[in-house]
């Protein structure tokens, strides 16, 4: 049974890989799950067909025989639990490893995503440039506390699991920010995830999709 | 094995119930587990000993034998997974109580919480009163998209869930701001889950806490 995703058909990104899509696609490809994609257009998405399968008619959905999901994170932890690969088999480790997916989620994203709607949807604000700083200094404060939490290691409790691939899937929101240069050894941990062989071929899926978009 | 949650000991919300530790206690009167509560002074939260507990030096951690667990959600999906009550038994509405529990983190709360850090950080700010009705209109389309879904149901998917302890617990944030009134099958939707027994004896039980706070 191959799952179905559903991506953009034009991601707003152009292909940079930060459509939520991305890390359902990471994940897939880590456990060496073969996928079907369909793309949705932005009219698409808010049609009572996409809407039965996204609440909120956003990508992506997951679709697996008679199963509908939603949520990226929902689907992650969907796929880490059912294939080997994104959870330790220890049910202590397991647990932490998918407490560091919520705390991507919940704890680290919310001023990142404050962040992109700054700069998206209130930039020409007349308080934008007075803002921004603001914003950022919430930023740091939560990226120094996982700085001092990732140390030295490689991943942030052991091997890399599903909380590894969504905490840099989060982080790397902030490739253009100059943010991440302040904390070397979180730029080094985004780099290592993206170094992966299952990373650079699920951003190559999404970005051949942006290309032919581009072209088309 | 009485598991122990943190919480604050002064709680910046003086017993309204929006502290993080809300939810926990919440989960844990619903599946009936007794727990003990140690309370954390600002100071504590950011010491080594807690630190230890939780990278960010927040509130709740939780800890249950050899077991250290963070982040509420992670907490609260621990929990349901391993007493009845908070997850439905067959396996893809487990999964989709599970996805609407993601849904409240990284869709639904991210607004809300811009809303609290503007209306906390920013009161003072040149741009609050200008800037506020730009962040209620991106709160108001979450809650139209949730509005529509929830439609007359009583619960976001059939009996209630930990997704629906979530997803009220993040909405009742909004209880000053008088967004929710918008939408009355909202406001009933949170009203249904603050009348649950359990939702009572969790609330009553840190509104405690502030009381003998305050009074101390």
């Amino acid at each position: 049974m191959i799952p179905t995703i559903t991506a953009f058909e034009r991601s707003p990104d152009g292909g940079r890989g930060l459509a939520r899509d991305m890390q359902v696609r990471w994940a897939l490809e880590e456990v060496g799950q073969p996928y079907a994609v369909h793309l949705v257009s932005f009219d698409e998405m808010k049609q009572p067909a996409h809407l039965a399968l996204h609440p909120f008619g956003q990508i992506p959905t997951y679709e697996e025989g008679d199963l509908t999901l939603f949520e990226s994170g929902a689907i992650i932890l969907h796929i880490a639990e059912r294939h080997a690969g994104l959870l330790p088999e220890d049910e202590r480790a397991r647990t932490r490893a998918i407490a560091w997916m919520f705390s991507a989620f919940s704890t680290v994203e919310p001023p990142i995503l404050e962040r992109t709607t700054a700069v998206i949807l209130e930039r020409d604000a007349a308080w934008h440039d007075q803002r921004l700083p603001l914003v950022d200094d919430r930023i740091r404060n939560r990226l120094a506390e996982l700085s001092r939490c990732l140390g030295g290691s490689d991943w942030l409790d052991g091997a890399f699991s599903a909380g590894d691939l969504v905490m840099v899937g989060v982080l790397r929101r902030l490739n253009r920010s100059g943010l991440l240069d302040e904390f070397p050894n979180l730029a080094a941990y985004v780099a290592r995830g993206e170094a992966r062989p299952a990373f650079r071929r699920a951003f190559d899926a999404q970005l051949a999709v942006a290309r032919a978009a581009a072209a088309g």
